[in-house]
């Protein structure tokens, strides 16, 4: 069987799609997402997200992604020049793996008696979203609910900075009204992370099925998203002059100290 | 008095030398750091660093920027247009304030009875070396050192990362046997943050005098480096794969016990 030759022009019009495609608005339009990287589509494709398309360019091949890509020729594939492959590349060093798949839609899970669900509001960084679900990944969260216009979760930096967590962990993007129905409709204790709440994360009782409320490190949670059951803070040395944690940083604190008053609960 | 006209040659001596200095080799051999931005200008002068030198692009400023200017009129003062100013930063969104110093040398301070002391090896990237500073800053660690070649701590990437807090925090650069001997001189309890400990960073006691020790998240730390008092792992969810955490969130969980547990000391 004769392999078709690589794509080099730069104005293939799968080339020119790609390139578009690293705009929110052509994703959603189209209803797809870039998965780049060997260990973000092997992630995915573990996860069950049902690849369409596989972009290659073995010229650029790191060591695992010549291990990963013989394991997805069940898929149509494409093969890259190298010019054409570092044009549709968001990284600075592609490892000659880039796949599409439809965007995925999270059902939340029906949630256990444990349940720790996150819940971001307005976040825009999406190394920031993406670390976050990373943690939450590794905390055992059961879903991370996105509300309104921040960071597009399925967005290539987030998936990145997640290291594929996006395709492992429930992810939900919702309007709030549905979001605040959801929690309620399943009797979720509400916990805001705000740093001038008088109680310490540490203090508050984070068993049982919680939500936890993060907003920008700037604006922190609108008042609607406050009126919660708990609202906690992470205490600082304010004496040198500390006066913030990065909101990822703040996720990953709350995120394990549930996980150890559930451990906690469990041997008591 | 007349104000001198802006620098605008890109190849003037200074806009060259600022170049120059964007690499470590030449930050070393001159003894200088650069700190970009108001914020982090800001908190090295609070934490009395002696700046020697500020540039400037009015036309740049942020409202921050144009704040904080005034209250550095004391210093020498260079004034560059916007395309000498973009050249010189290191930023995409410059705010138009730079300021050369000497390079901090960190005395450690005698550490107290209940000090934190962060030990650093060989990790790379600066934007973990900058979160893992301004987190140890909030959880209120005593001092950071900084073992080996790895990112440069007073590099203009981790400098930003940190929010200004190497500035505010004790942070030394030491070679292994210096560094080794000082913890054991004063009697820290060292306690090793690698993966595969059976004891989780819950279970292990961590008041007293602690040097939390964090290697890179590949290589961990070097077999010399894990003969210590303690190793503690984060326990995690295997269950989906999840099987690390960035080093940086790793050690924000890890000093933030630190502080949950003298707090619980205290109170007991």
């Amino acid at each position: 069987m004769t392999r078709p030759a690589p794509i080099t022009s730069l104005q293939n019009s799968h080339v020119k799609r790609l390139v578009r495609l690293r705009t929110r608005r052509e994703r959603e339009q189209e209803g797809v997402i870039l998965i780049e990287g060997a260990r973000e589509i092997t992630r995915a494709a573990a996860s069950g997200v049902p690849l369409s398309t596989l972009f290659t360019c073995p010229e650029l091949f790191s060591p695992e992604a010549a291990q990963v890509a013989p394991t997805l020729s069940a898929l149509p594939e494409l093969e890259l020049s190298r010019a054409a492959f570092e044009k549709v590349s968001g990284r600075e060093n592609p490892d000659g793996l880039l796949a599409l798949a439809p965007t995925p839609r999270a059902a939340l899970p029906e949630p256990g008696p444990s349940a720790v669900t996150v819940v971001l509001h307005g976040l825009e960084k999406p190394g920031n979203v993406g670390a976050i679900l990373r943690t939450a990944d590794a905390a055992g969260a059961d879903a991370v609910i996105v509300l309104g216009r921040g960071a597009d979760p399925f967005g290539p930096n987030v998936i990145r900075a997640s290291q594929g967590s996006v395709f492992t962990l429930p992810v939900a993007v919702m309007d709030e009204q549905d979001a605040q129905d959801w929690l309620a409709a399943h009797a979720f204790t509400t916990v805001a992370c705000t740093p001038d709440a008088p109680r310490t994360y540490w203090d508050a009782p984070l068993t049982g099925r919680v939500a936890l409320l993060l907003g920008t490190e700037h604006e922190g949670l609108p008042a609607h998203w406050r009126a919660t059951d708990h609202s906690v803070s992470i205490p600082m040395n304010a004496a040198r002059g500390a006066d913030s944690l990065n909101v990822a940083t703040a996720a990953a604190l709350v995120l394990f100290e549930c996980a150890r008053q559930r451990r906690a609960a469990v041997s008591a």
